[in-house]
C-alpha cells in the first residue's frame, strides 16, 4: 500500500480555490453500447449526475421500503458501529454498510440494473466503497452541507483518482419542500480545495456535522454563479447517478415527509484505496472499504 | 388593561391538539369594493394565504433592495436592541421596528398598497404590531420552524382576536432551493393548542431559536395530510398576505442566494393587546407594539 498520487491536494492550510479536474467522467469508449441510453450518459457527462425513473417495479421499490422501516425499528440496529443517530434526540440517520450486512441491499448492490451502469461509467471492474441507508426523518431532519465526496475519499482514505460514482435509490418522495438532494451541475468538472486541516478521528464527528471538507463561500459561489443548482425530486424509487466530484448537499426537513434512500458508492478497482493523503489512520472498514472488499461479477440484466 | 379572553387557551400544560377558529377571516363584508380582486380574496379565504406579484415598480423594490443592504452594513445597526443577529457568526438576521425607525420603510407601512389590504381584510383601522426586515443570509441561513404567530401573540402579547395579518414584501428571489417560506394552506382554521409552559423572557431566546409556542409533531402531522404544503416562490417584489393563524415555517438557507423580506404585521385598532395570557410581563415594544402605535390614515392608492 503506497501513497495516493497527490493530483488533487486539499487542506493543510492550501489556498480555498477551483482547479480543472485532469480525469475523464465516463471510462467506457462511446463506441461500446451500455446499459443507458445514449443521452443519459450524455447528460451524466454533462451535469456529473443523472436521475432516472422506472428501473425498478413498484414491488422492488415496496419491498426496500418495507426493508429500511424493519431495519430503522429494530432495536439491534441503534446498537451497531454502523448506525449513525440524529445529534440530540438519538433517531436513527444513517445505516452503513448494508451492503454487506443486508441480504436485500446486498443483492440491490449488485444487481445488474445498477451495478452494471457503474461498470460501463467506470470502465472497470467494481466493488463498493460505502453503502448506506439514509433515513432523514420529518420535522427535525438536519441539513448536510455543500461538499464534493471525492475530495473526503482522497483526503481521508486514499483514493486515488476521480473513478467512482454513487448510485442513490429514493425510498420516499423526493419534494422540493422536503431537503431534497441539491446538486450543482457541471461542477465535477472542476475541484474545489478546501481550507483547514483534518484533525484526528474526523469522521467520528463529520459523520453528524462536518467541519472539514467542505467548500469555501467564494468558491461555492462562484460554482452556482456558473452553473445554477439542481433539485433531485421524483417519486420513490427514483435513481440518482451522481459522479464522485459532484458538488451536492441538502437542506433542512421540517416537514413531516421523512426521505429515505438506499446509497451505494461504487469504485473501480484499479482505483482501491492507498495510504490516506492526510497522513492518519484510515477510516474504519464500514466507512470506506479497503481490506473486505468484493468485486460484483459481470452480470446481463435479466 | 385587562387580561384578553381566553377562547385560544395554549401552553400551561394543556393537551396539544387543533381546536376550530371562532373569529372570521376576512371582517369586510364581501358586497364592499375592496382593493384587491373578489378572487384573490376568496383564494385567502380559502387557504389563509395568497400572493400578488406586480404591486410595485421594479425601481420601488430596487430602492427598497438598497436600503435592506445599507442597513445591514450600517455599523450601528449591529448595536441597536431592534437588531438579532446570527446565532454563531453574528451576522445580521432580523432588523425590527423599521416600520417606525426608518423613512423608506415606515413609508412603505403606510402605502395604501399594503395597508388598504389590511384595513379591508380586517375591516377596521390598523396600526403596526411588529414590523421587521429579515435578511436570510446565503450559506448558513437557519430554519425557522413550524408555527402560526397568533398563538405567540395570544399568550405572550395578549392579543383578543385573529384579526391581524402579516403582509410580506420580497426583496430577493424566492426559489425552492433557498429556504423560501412555506405555508399549509386552510391552516387558519384550525388553531394548534401547543404544548410546554412559558419560560421568562422568552422572546430573548425566541427569536433566534424556537422553543415554545410550536405546534407537535401529531397536530402538524394532521394539518400536512388534510392540506398539503405550499411554497411562498416569486421574484423580488412579491407580495405575501397572510393570516395571523396560518402556520408556516422555512427550511434552512445553504445556497449562496440570500432571502431577504421585509414584514410588517397589521392589527385591528379593535383588536389591541391586553394583558398577556401568560401571566408574564409583556414583550418589548419593538417586538409587539402597546404603547406607541400609530394609526395608519385611510388614503385611496394613487
Amino acid at each position: 500500500m503506497h501513497a495516493a498520487v497527490n493530483r488533487y491536494a486539499s487542506r493543510g492550510h492550501k489556498q480555498a480555490r477551483l482547479i480543472d479536474r485532469v480525469d475523464p467522467v465516463v471510462y467506457s469508449n462511446n463506441s461500446v453500447a451500455g446499459p443507458l441510453a445514449p443521452e443519459f450518459i450524455e447528460e451524466y457527462i454533462e451535469n456529473g449526475f443523472v436521475l432516472i425513473e422506472g428501473l425498478f417495479t413498484d414491488e422492488e421499490i415496496h419491498a426496500l421500503q418495507q426493508e429500511t422501516v424493519r431495519l430503522r425499528d429494530d432495536p439491534e440496529t441503534r446498537l451497531m458501529q454502523e448506525t449513525i443517530t440524529e445529534p440530540g434526540n438519538g433517531e436513527v440517520r444513517s445505516v452503513f454498510m448494508v451492503h454487506a450486512n443486508n441480504t436485500l441491499f446486498r443483492r440491490l448492490a449488485a444487481d445488474p440494473r445498477l451495478a452494471g451502469i457503474a461498470q460501463y461509467i467506470l470502465n472497470d471492474d467494481v466493488y463498493i466503497h460505502q453503502s448506506r441507508l439514509n433515513y432523514k426523518p420529518g420535522f427535525r431532519g438536519k441539513e448536510f452541507y455543500w461538499h464534493a465526496d471525492f475530495e473526503t475519499w482522497h483526503m481521508e482514505d486514499g483514493m486515488p483518482a476521480m473513478r467512482a460514482l454513487s448510485i442513490s435509490v429514493t425510498l420516499t418522495e423526493n419534494l422540493a419542500c422536503n431537503g431534497p438532494l441539491m446538486l450543482i451541475p457541471g461542477s465535477h468538472m472542476e475541484y474545489a480545495v478546501c481550507p483547514g486541516v483534518t484533525p484526528d478521528a474526523h469522521y467520528k464527528q463529520s459523520l453528524k456535522k462536518q467541519g472539514y471538507g467542505i467548500p469555501d463561500d467564494l468558491c461555492l459561489g462562484n460554482l452556482v454563479a456558473r452553473h445554477g443548482i439542481a433539485l433531485a425530486t421524483g417519486k420513490p424509487g427514483t435513481v440518482v447517478i451522481f459522479d464522485c466530484n459532484t458538488m451536492h448537499g441538502s437542506g433542512s426537513n421540517i416537514t413531516p415527509y421523512p426521505r429515505s434512500n438506499v446509497f451505494y458508492v461504487y469504485n473501480a478497482i484499479s482505483n482501491r484505496l492507498e495510504t490516506p493523503i492526510s497522513g492518519q489512520p484510515p477510516r474504519p472498514e464500514y466507512i470506506a472499504g479497503r481490506k473486505d472488499i468484493e468485486i460484483i461479477p459481470r452480470r446481463i440484466p435479466s
